[in-house]
């Protein structure tokens, strides 16, 4: 078995451990894939799910996971430092290994029919499965939010993809889609000033004239006392971390504001971490090897990156049999 | 009077000075504009005019200037580093005080019917002129030149504005049209190595995935011995010439080449510059001025962005009486 598809369901619930439990749970040792991690994130109050393996495995599973989610979560009074419209989010399917984008979109089209048609919710196909071009990008969906959301969908040009134009009343409603792999990327600022974070996020960020494939915002972090940049590099082969970084550095020179590190949510593949440290080797005159390990990866990751919090089970490939691995 | 209104003819000569002269002699001592400049470059054989005043009062000039261009260049048997597809190339007019884009582009529709009539020379009307969205952009329309141009403007997506769908012989054709103040920007490169101006061009410009409303390519200078990454900044608002000029040298030090200096084509409002002033005098924590003279934007121009070349002239507020000063 080649065939390796990636899955990232979001979920708005990233402070009570109990509760996060009980909703990955159906995800747990199931047949056909792995649930590589999730990583609850209490300001934003979020979890980030990533799963491995056969994308036709995951589907019962995923039913059974969102099932959790409404029950457990209701976002009448939910809070957090990101923006959501579901108690389950978002739902990319990615293709990693010998399959195809149209394989991804089928996946995400059927399990966007059975979520509508087992609980209610309404959904909405986004990014390589969008149906319409204002569909493709996920902020113009989720705009509004969950609060915004109970009138936006009544509108004509917002009427879901699959199910009724009313959301559910606790759920909300949720964006399914097929994407390539991203790099979910934040950046640590010294400073509690959200309004620095959100000036160097307008500096980088597509929306506001900046890099092109660069989704980006503002964001404080309470339990670690500082603000930062969060964002998502839809096309690391356009925009490598590497120049993300340098970039937002020396703007916050301006603002005599320390970038002590940064950290990817999610994984990365190897190739996106390889092509930021050829720069680095580049700049200080050291031949990049022919091959590197994911363990050297990492650890000059770490040096020329200033990455908190990263490890080899932050890289795809290392949740991958080798036979697995393009 | 204080409607003031900029038009930056480029025409494909930049060699033969008795030429240049002769071309530009009907837009020399004029009533109602004056002539700001024009600026000859041997390797991209091209020239850079600058009128500033009364839009109406310059057509007629225009016209002759036209002509005289038609006259004395084939180019049939022209080469330079600039992309071209006309004798004139492009003239833009651009509103700069108490002007509108409206007014702009029926000045750009009455030069571009007369040039079509007179002359039998077919007119594209670009950027904020177009009447198809892909003429809005330059480089779409001039794509295969002057060389290219006799094939694609029988195309029926590529009929002319104005005039037959067939090129002038020796003229070739011409865009007109309006935009807005741009930044011609060009930054020297220590190598005659002409692959790496053209990836740092690729790092920044919209095309290639960088930075939104700037269009940059390589070009060899021979008379100076170096190559430059060329560009124009379409938007200074939102990408400062400050952030172009610290990206290029933290790209192009993997390279390990040096960037010792860049320029300003044509010229330049004093917002851009004191735009990206503000971000050095920030980064040096020295208090920016309310007010600034041009002299003193000028040599803290030179200071901290090293532009060479570089004087009072270059900024469009120098050429203006002080009640057109908005």
């Amino acid at each position: 078995m080649g065939k390796i598809i990636e899955c990232v369901p979001n979920f708005s619930e990233g402070r009570d451990s109990a509760l996060i439990e009980r909703i990955v749970e159906p995800l747990k040792n199931r047949a056909g894939f792995r649930l590589v991690s999730y990583e609850p994130d209490q300001d934003y109050n979020r979890t980030v799910v990533t799963l491995l393996g056969d994308g036709e495995a995951m589907i019962q599973p995923l039913l059974e996971f969102v099932d959790r989610a409404r029950i457990a979560i209701d976002l009448n009074h939910h809070s957090g430092q990101h923006p959501r419209m579901g108690a389950v989010d978002v739902i990319p399917f990615i293709p990693i290994a010998e399959a195809t984008v149209e394989e991804c979109v089928a996946l995400a089209e059927r399990l966007g029919a059975l979520v509508s048609q087992t609980f209610d919710i309404p959904v909405f196909l986004y990014a390589l499965a969008a149906k319409k071009p204002d569909r493709v990008a996920l902020p113009n969906i989720r705009k509004g939010e969950f609060e915004g959301m109970k009138d936006k969908i009544r509108e004509p040009e917002w009427v879901p993809d699959f199910g009724r134009p009313e959301i559910h009343p606790t759920f909300g409603t949720v964006a399914i889609g097929c994407r390539i792999p991203l790099v979910a990327y934040n950046i640590d600022l010294g400073t509690t000033d959200e309004k620095i974070a959100e000036k160097l996020s307008r500096v980088i960020r597509q929306s506001s004239g900046g890099f092109q494939h660069i989704q980006a915002g503002p964001a404080f972090l309470a339990a670690r006392g500082h603000v930062q940049v969060t964002m998502n590099i839809l096309d690391y082969r356009k925009n490598p971390v590497y120049r993300i970084w340098e970039t937002v550095q020396m703007e916050a020179k301006r603002f005599h504001v320390e970038v002590p590190s940064c950290e990817i949510v999610g994984l990365m593949p190897k190739e996106a971490l390889l092509d930021s440290l050829k720069y680095y080797f580049a700049v200080a005159g050291r031949p990049f090897p022919a091959a590197m390990p994911i363990e050297t990866a990492v650890s000059e990751g770490i040096r020329y990156l200033h990455l908190r919090d990263f490890d080899a089970a932050k890289i795809i490939e290392s949740h991958l049999k080798p036979e697995e691995i393009r």
